[in-house]
């Protein structure tokens, strides 16, 4: 695919929050902050991991949807924004030695190294904001909470050290809305797609939704059904096993906003 | 929308297969007889109740999508094939006076009249191609038996005299699989589109899938939902309804064949 152009508003909005960004004038949550734009997920790896994570991305495309990912060294992603600074662009990161969580800087100049590659990975973010563009009320965000997120046992393939389960998102959904949310998500296969799963979950070896293995329970009314996306937590939960000598990470709900508009990426 | 042009290859197939039921060498089922071709639900109504079930149609397009109307008293329908005789050309007619059937014939050229206007609504053999085309097993097909119809609690749009509820054919698939077929169907706007409901029957007034309506019942897995789309028995039960002084449609699975094929009715 080749680049997608930049509207010229959207870009003044996206290098506008992230020069905020930058002299950390914005500490928050970009949820919410960047209306239309599209967020990413970031990972950061040395070059001796870069090949097996590029490879794991490919192959499990639903979880991993690469946007883009960086030349080795170079902090920017020029497809995704006229001025990103990978460095400094995000409110807060997360510094990762030998899988364990080391530090949460809100910037990673003084980490920075010339082996470096970025990887900035779709967010569920863009297609709440299709599904919201729609009408589709959803709880989480009614309730100001995070989503739920659960570790199936559906398994990812494999890549080198790189491995783990199909980590999902569940939002409760009437039956006339998760056809619609299909229908939706289905156009921005860039940001998970479809969902993988609606109905029970112990199909797909959740034994209880009241009890997530990340983010918030919401409750599931009787004329609702769970509806299941692949989640951007599945590369983290790949990363927390194959324990990289060194990565950094986003910190949760801290994304990197690009110049990029979420109806740019539909595929129809 | 311009007339769909036609494929010699499919034309010749379409017209073949009519001129056999035009000289009564075809008596069966058009189910599985046609391959790719568009099939059609057909309603034959007098001039005086004709404006009326146009609007019910307008008004309800997934039950009943139309795919063409006839010009008052032509018995053709030239963007569906390039040869329809609609007084010969299906292996079955059903004959209805004041709502009451009366009679089966295999061709209604007694019956035509200067008044009657053709209605030739999309069905979902059109969709469940697809869904074969795409991999997916439909129970009632491997079963050999008919799609399981139920009369849902949803009410359809009434126009004039023409009323009555939504009824749907139900589908059971693996949540895979729906997610599929709800991807697939809303590519056949024009063939009732994506499901209306799935899950739970009694959200929709169903109270037991074992009992549907019209057609039979195929058993549901444990690890299936049932999947329920709009049906072209809709406009049939609002047909019953409404009682028309004259009314002619097609027998059940004795459909009118056109020269189109199935992909050229996908949206996108």
């Amino acid at each position: 695919m080749p680049p997608l152009s930049f509207d010229p508003d959207a870009a003044a909005r996206g290098g506008a929050l992230r020069a905020q960004i930058r002299a950390s004038n914005f500490n928050g949550n970009t949820s919410g902050a960047a209306a239309d734009l599209v967020q990413a997920n970031l990972v950061i790896l040395p070059q001796a991991d870069a090949a097996d994570f590029l490879l794991y991305c490919q192959r499990n495309p639903r979880p991993c949807p690469l946007l883009a990912v960086g030349s080795v060294g170079d902090p920017a992603l020029p497809t995704l924004g006229h001025d990103i600074d990978l460095r400094s662009d995000l409110p807060r990161y997360r510094v990762w030695r030998h899988g364990e969580l080391v530090a949460e800087p809100t910037d990673v100049r003084e980490l920075w190294r010339d082996d470096l590659v970025a990887f900035a990975i779709g967010c569920s973010f863009s297609f709440e904001w299709a599904l919201g563009e729609a009408g589709i009320r959803l709880r989480h965000q009614q309730r100001g909470c995070n989503v739920a997120m659960y570790r199936s046992n559906i398994a990812t393939a494999a890549a080198g050290r790189f491995a783990g389960p199909l980590v999902v998102s569940m939002r409760p959904m009437k039956a006339a809305d998760a056809i619609r949310a299909v229908q939706i998500t289905s156009r921005f296969p860039a940001v998970h797609g479809a969902p993988v799963h609606l109905g029970d979950p112990g199909l797909i070896g959740i034994a209880n939704l009241a009890a997530p293995d990340y983010g918030d329970a919401v409750e599931l009314m009787a004329d609702e059904l769970p509806v299941f996306w692949a989640c951007g937590v599945t590369p983290q939960a790949a990363l927390a096993q194959a324990r990289p000598d060194f990565c950094i990470t986003h910190a949760p709900g801290s994304m990197l906003v690009t110049d990029l508009r979420n109806p740019q990426l539909a595929a129809f």
